[in-house]
């Protein structure tokens, strides 16, 4: 929250300069940016930090003009957000002395800071907007044990050429996550081009490929195995395999979402270096000079010139030859296939989300992609299924539970926000709830917004629902333990389980003759996605 | 214990009345108890609060006195109890002096006293019974992590309908339990003509009938599955499966023990309610009104009405018509079954201990009931088996321990008393065991009585042995986890596992010859249940 | 390493002692010991104990002369040892002034030393023999979880004729083998002719003969099983199996290792005698006397005076007659097998490490053996691997990891060291650690001496390497839990993993040409056992 009070001081900050600068121009073609960049640093009341924020709020506005350039190409209005809310107009009103591109500026800086706070906004729906909700909303996020967000993240590699983020541990905030405290979540961005040297770890882990394009080596105990990889892509890697991996994209980063199993402790892993020298240091030269030569037969002066080389860490650059050598040339290798429709693999250490061409459940609203143990071997040590949801805009996801497993979801592009049912989860519940709900009350709702990088957890049991933003799909990839046996519950749409209760029961429950019943578990005729809240109203409600 | 000595004082005053009353009489036929009544309000030296307790013992005397004309009927001497002890003696020769009924009912006292103090007298064998005593006693509950009664229930839900108790956790007194922390046990009544409403939890859980006749119904993911369910049926709820249930007997409540599995967190589960409204609340009502507008297509004024019908609480009333119609029609339901002749059940998720016409083990002074994982699949993801053993009044089970598994074990029915061989469970053992026990003693006897209700658990290993009182036969249901290629090894009677021991083992373990310890080991030739301690006292030892 | 300052100074008196007599001689035959001896005991500046050290010293000479000499005849040089050192020169300077037999004895004292610090000498390559070095060796070792030596086993039983000594937790220094702590380990040691009398315990077991013969039977459910066991045996208990055990030789001892995995608590076991009476104490005996008599049927007089006999304790002198009657005479049972060619075993629970004719690996520098799960059912259960490494005098093993499993060793006969590399095990690492490690350094050397019964763990994933004493073969037993799916990945040597790089990854990694690549790993051709560190130097290395 300091971070979104802090944007709000350099908002109002730049919206003063603005106003006070008074005939700033941009041009209207690609030289705007630069003329705006110019106009930034030709500030004098600037310092240079100032200076820096406002060449990047030139630069964020000539991004989104031109994505609303091609939004617009394709038929969609991006303008369609615009609607008048009370910090909107307000913040909108002061923009309204200034002219052209920097009215312009104005008012899309407001409409920034205004959908950073959608979602939020929709959850203290009929609250004032006040300091004690600010509050409030800080409290909430203490007692959230089941949202992570980027400060729940470490940074475990960072280089030029690629990082590795590591989620704290699942239980860090609570125990309410015990049953899922022996996994472990990490994100991996490799450059374009770049190769990551030879390393085991000692977890079990699943690998998917968010984004990009690269070729993996897991070496085996009798054969090394390469093959390429793409988005939607699922590799398992056995603890202690070595791999290496490059990115052989010359333009687009690769990302991998890593979900681990510890072997030795259950909620830590170590990664081992084997080549290498300095740095990454190799485990090679942790053992004492003496041991090397005699395990190497080499002497020890060969030894230190050969392993003090390497000082770049994990992530190095390789060249074009090194890249095309390193891909996978197999036949039938999946690098020609174009995402949502890889070709198939054939080996058994990975799957392609999307090599089923028929999502699980897809209408307008939504798509699912799962992928089963029965289908990819390597899911059954897990007792997991991965799945990928893809949300449209404005659509929500049928609210639903699993009986026996436990979603583990990140969130790949697009916002949103989620909401669940939870026991309470703190036995000194924020004010604003114990004053909302009855006494005795046996339920919290919690919610969160969810941003690209967001992880959040539904237990089993818990019922909930994802709604996508009015701007953009909602891609979320799953990771669901304990999947054998599970069921998912649909609480509401074709297949709702009330449908399958009998007359009397469904009259006991709730009061109601059958036929009230009927009418209000069946109005709701989509299967597993809807058209999300805000595009309902006014339309469909009987 | 404070409750004992509270009765030892009443007893004293009751004595002490009815030597001052002196000539008290009371009636030999049925208006004996009318008048004992009547002799008991109309003593001037009482208070209102010591004439009801004497009311209470007039009637405890009534019914016991019952009891023994039948037990005569039967052949059993009820008499046989009367030997003389310390406590006991001591406490007749107080009677001496009464004559007729009054000395009737004052030695029945001294026996109602005598029989209470039983298992705990025995326990202290050879002690004097003082102030001490009492104190010791009091602290060896403490230690006695094995045993679990009224006060380790909570109540979880209480209407005018019915009631859930929840024992607490099994490491709530000792880590030594620490093999089934993740099994919870639970007790559900039901009354009469009740209706439980649909409802989910996150564990699995394995329902046992210990009394009365319902209908269960279960929402699978595809299906509905009902039915009728009484005395002995076993049914595997897998966690987060919908349910609801009713008792469809017009006066009988229905008794139904729960063991446990929680998914999300070892030791803690969770229900949902999915119908209802107000109470139980709804989970349903827990999500953003905007959420389950979108999510049931209905308006929020409708919605609002909708879920804010039921208010009676999860235990609600059926009419008859309700009850019928709910009731399962299918053929072959075990509607008809009577205890112990439950028909055959079709359902993969029900089973009747009581179906196998033949116990496991069976003779007059008992009876066992088995249901093993092969002949029920459910019990499989457990890797349990039920079992309900009967013991006839005054007879023992036979020593034995389980080699693997661990027992949970909850008294249905009857009393009698229990006791165990365990490692000392605390570090600070009482100053009786120290006394009593040599210097580096291995073992600790862990004993309790039992009564309706009564949870105990013995551990893979621990000998143990279960006397059913001389009033009653003793029921208990019990669970015992880690079943697989669990073996039970008895340590006395038929096939006790001694008589597998080499002569030269035999010898040298007991350092005397082979025959005189198949003497020891061979005497009693019964199998799995014996006549009970005292009942044997003079009759058939050597 | 108090041990080893007292040390020093023995050995410094030693020194001056010889210096000061001058013309001490010793006889160069089987006299030579006595004369020796009878020297140290004539010196009228020692006092009792330094007069018994003294003595002790002759012998250890004197013992190690033989050694040489059979070495000699092998054709191995017990010299080649005598490399010029610091310490060692040093103390051999000390030697130069005296002659004969007295220079022999100081020269071997010196080389003792230096043999004895050599291990941790080579961990402080570079680094001053100095005060700080000894604190900087007591801190390692409080900082390394991974090692127990003699002061980590307690005594659970200790007699006569027998003793078990028990392993403390794994997790008892730290958390970093929580992967391990549903383990425990224990050494039974029973005298010849000893019976150990019938038992049980809460834990599935893993017995290994490690020497000896002799007897043990199973009492199952229905049979009895007998078999003969003998050095290389492996046997599977399962838990609450009844056993007893006889040494049926008449001069050995029987040494078995047992690796136990607790049923009722994760980390703690119990044993339960049955049979004896006072001493062991019978769990009989802890039941009610009431109890007793209505389950064995039998007075209470004569089970006091049955169950009073016993009083010597679980292991107990067994008669020639009684330990022939006793031994298993099944045809085909293993007795008549010898080391290294146990016959073929009938048995599901017993299994010979050496049965398999053939190790594993083999050449002139180790000798691997195996047990799969594959081969001997009862592994299964544990998910175990059982194995026995001997590497030859001077010699290593190659430095390898597991991927999968938590090796679990302990050392059976002869000395030597190992090295682990390990992430660092403390927040608060020693000062030198800080200093000889660049910052930002991942990993830490982990590396002990190892002795008879030193028990050590690596942890999946973790390079290791271990290493013989000049003087003496290294026999390790090793428990490998987790072994499904485990692959050892050798890293030096024939078929080490680095050989299966591309060359693009080889050149990468190691920014080295790839035939450089390559002759660095292939320098050495040996495969698993090599000729260890110091043999190596100045022979082979390029």
């Amino acid at each position: 929250m300091s971070a979104k009070s802090k944007l709000s001081t350099l908002i109002l900050t730049l919206s003063l300069v603005f106003l006070y600068a008074g005939c700033l121009a941009f041009a209207k073609q690609d030289p705007e940016l630069k003329q705006c960049t110019h106009q930034c640093r030709v500030q004098q009341q600037y310092d240079e930090k100032q200076k820096e924020e406002c060449v990047r709020t030139c630069e964020e506005y000539h991004r989104e003009k031109k994505d609303r350039e091609s939004l617009k190409e394709v038929g969609q209005d991006p303008d369609v957000e615009f609607h008048p809310g009370d910090g909107l107009s307000e913040c909108q009103s002061r923009c309204a002395g200034l002219a052209g591109e920097v009215r312009q500026l104005c008012l899309f800086r407001c409409q920034q800071k205004w959908r950073r706070d959608y979602a939020s906004r929709w959850e203290e729906e009929g609250k004032k907007q006040s300091k004690e909700d600010a509050e409030d909303e800080g409290e909430e996020e203490k007692h959230n044990p089941y949202v992570f967000e980027d400060k729940h993240f470490s940074t475990a590699i960072k280089t030029g050429k690629g990082r590795v983020d590591l989620l704290t541990k699942f239980t860090h905030n609570s125990d309410i996550l015990r049953g899922i405290e022996n996994y472990r979540l990490a994100l991996l961005v490799a450059s374009p081009k770049s190769f990551v040297v030879p390393n085991h770890f000692d977890a079990n882990a699943i690998f998917v490929v968010t984004q990009g394009r690269g070729t993996l080596t897991l070496i085996h105990e009798d054969k090394r195995e390469s093959f390429n990889i793409e988005t939607g892509d699922i590799i398992y890697v056995r603890a202690g395999t070595p791999l290496y991996l490059i990115n052989r994209d010359d333009d687009e980063k690769l990302f991998i979402v890593k979900l681990l199993q510890p072997i030795n402790q259950p909620d830590h892993y170590e990664v081992f270096y084997g080549a290498g020298g300095a740095k990454p240091e190799s485990f090679y030269e942790t053992f004492s000079t003496e041991i090397l030569e005699a395990a190497l037969k080499t002497s020890r002066d060969k030894l230190e010139k050969f392993f003090d080389k390497q000082g770049k860490g994990p992530f190095l650059e390789a060249s074009k030859e090194q890249i095309e050598a390193m891909s996978s040339h197999e036949e039938g290798s999946k690098g020609g296939g174009l995402w949502p429709f890889g070709s198939e693999s054939k080996s058994e250490s990975a799957f392609n989300l999307f090599r089923k061409r028929q999502p699980s459940h897809c209408n307008r609203y939504g798509q699912l992609f799962e992928v089963e143990e029965e289908e990819f071997k390597g899911l059954k040590d897990f007792d997991l299924r991965v799945s990928y949801v893809n949300i449209t805009k404005g659509c929500m996801s049928a609210p639903f539970y699993n009986s026996r497993a436990i979603k583990i979801a990140i969130v790949v592009k697009g916002e949103g926000y989620f909401e669940m049912v939870s026991p309470p989860v703190s036995p000194k519940s924020s004010q604003e709830d114990s004053a909302g709900r009855k006494s005795g009350s046996r339920y919290q709702k919690i919610s969160s917004r969810l941003r690209s990088d967001t992880v959040f957890v539904v237990p089993a049991g818990h019922p909930f629902v994802t709604v996508a933003s009015r701007n953009n799909n909602l891609e979320i990839l799953c990771f669901e333990v304990n999947i054998e046996n599970n069921v998912r519950y649909l609480l509401a749409g074709e297949g709702n389980y009330v449908q399958q209760f009998e007359k009397e029961a469904k009259e006991l429950a709730f009061k109601s003759k059958e036929e009230e019943v009927d009418r209000i578990f069946g109005n709701q005729d989509e299967e597993f996605f809807f058209p999300g809240p805000r595009q309902q109203r006014g339309r469909y409600y009987e």
